[in-house]
């Protein structure tokens, strides 16, 4: 039988993969990475540096492959959801071909997720469509990794729930579409494409902002949106210049309660 | 100037424990344990484990003491958050004497938090509070860890939230009080003392749950409240009254979506 495993590998610093994290990637026969966008190879390059650090450089295959473009085009009335489905069926052929063709029975393959696989990424539920597929079987392990909201918290020494509060992590997609959701006072935002983060229209909301974290790059920018929200969006829209991509995650908080009487 | 570390070490699994909190134990001169209740002696084995793994045995020194009781007195009609605030000034005077006791000036003490310091942990809270009282000065670096919400995604293959779908992390006493959260399909619940688990009235959720997990006490269920509710339920209560203590965390999750078709 195949093994799989999906394992987290953090958000950037090569110090946040755990000890099982080290383990699997010694277990792995080949390395599948399918990066896309600007952001693929200093995405790659990160990877390649984890696993030099870790395995003996050279001893470990490594197969990279083109993910299937999203249909992003405005004029496809289908929505969302249809894209993103369309989208996973495509990548499910192409896990299904890799598995198939790249790790041999009784083979471990492994996938480097950014962060964890329980959070905004898909490789588990497109090997879940392969498996339904029912052309090649195999096990799957999953290995989790810190988050870059974990990240994001450590390193502005925030807990992110309030006592006994509830916590929401969501998308910059939704925030801009539906705004802040009713009944929250701190949500995380991910996958914010920088135009949530551009038409927060509450002054008196608090952000906590990072990018590139565990990066030698990383950005940290905290205080009232409408003291620093003007702040954060120019310092965003710099680097991302300069760098050609960027990566970053903020939690916004309500009514933030007072310092606490000594 | 004296460094505190608040360093996440995962869920239970002491593999899941990162290369920088691993460097971060070695960095400290004393760690501070605060357990408290009926689990207290199994989680401080469970620390010293760790800490024998990766330092020398004897080389470092604990520090123990009596984590001051909650008023829980169900007469105090003041409220849960008052209780609270009052229970966190009792400690911020506890890890004041202790940092001011126990770390030297230019020394490292370590504060060894389960799951990860930034949900549902109180110590940076409290040590805020010891800041704000400004009878000692010290750096404070926080370390994410593994939590138990990931540890549960992992052993059941889970991605949180949906394609683009936000994700409530919430209490078991919000849950119990308040109800699945409106306008939330998928939700993560801590810290439930049983109650809320016992009292889901929905048939058609579906929960993913988890107790003890990364340990060798793991217990993993899963399926239609109607169906294994009651099940999870009495596993719960004895596997509590065996050990003497549980800790658990599940996701409720509405109305999933159909298989992906092939």
């Amino acid at each position: 039988m195949r093994t799989i495993l999906v394992i987290g590998i953090g958000a950037g610093d090569p110090d946040q993969l755990t000890l099982q994290a080290v383990r699997a990637l010694g277990r792995a026969d080949v390395f599948f990475v399918l990066d896309k966008g600007p952001s693929a190879a200093d995405l790659v390059a990160l990877r390649r540096q984890i696993l030099d650090q870790h395995l003996v450089p050279d001893s470990y295959r490594i197969v990279e492959a083109a993910d299937p473009r999203r249909d992003r085009d405005p004029g496809n009335t289908a929505g969302y959801g249809v894209a993103v489905d369309d989208w996973h069926a495509r990548r499910a052929e192409l896990y299904e071909r890799m598995i198939t063709d790249e790790v041999p029975e009784d083979c471990v393959g492994a996938f480097l997720v950014w962060g964890d696989p329980s959070l905004y990424d898909s490789t588990l539920r497109i090997l879940e469509r392969v498996e339904a597929r029912g052309a090649v079987a195999f096990d799957c392990e999953v290995i989790p990794g810190i988050t870059s909201v974990q990240a994001l918290a450590a390193r502005h020494r925030l807990v992110l729930n309030r006592v006994g509060g509830p916590v929401t992590i969501t998308t910059g997609r939704r925030l801009a579409e539906d705004g802040f959701p009713p009944g929250v006072d701190d949500a995380v935002v991910m996958l914010d494409a920088g135009t949530a983060l551009r038409d927060l229209d509450d002054p008196d909301l608090h952000i906590y902002w990072g990018a590139y974290l565990g990066t030698d790059d990383e950005l940290l920018l905290s205080g009232r949106v409408g003291d620093v929200g003007g702040s954060i969006a120019r310092t965003r829209a710099d680097a991302r210049r300069r760098k050609g991509w960027i990566m970053d995650v903020y939690l916004l908080r309500r009514d933030p309660p007072p310092a606490p009487s000594p």
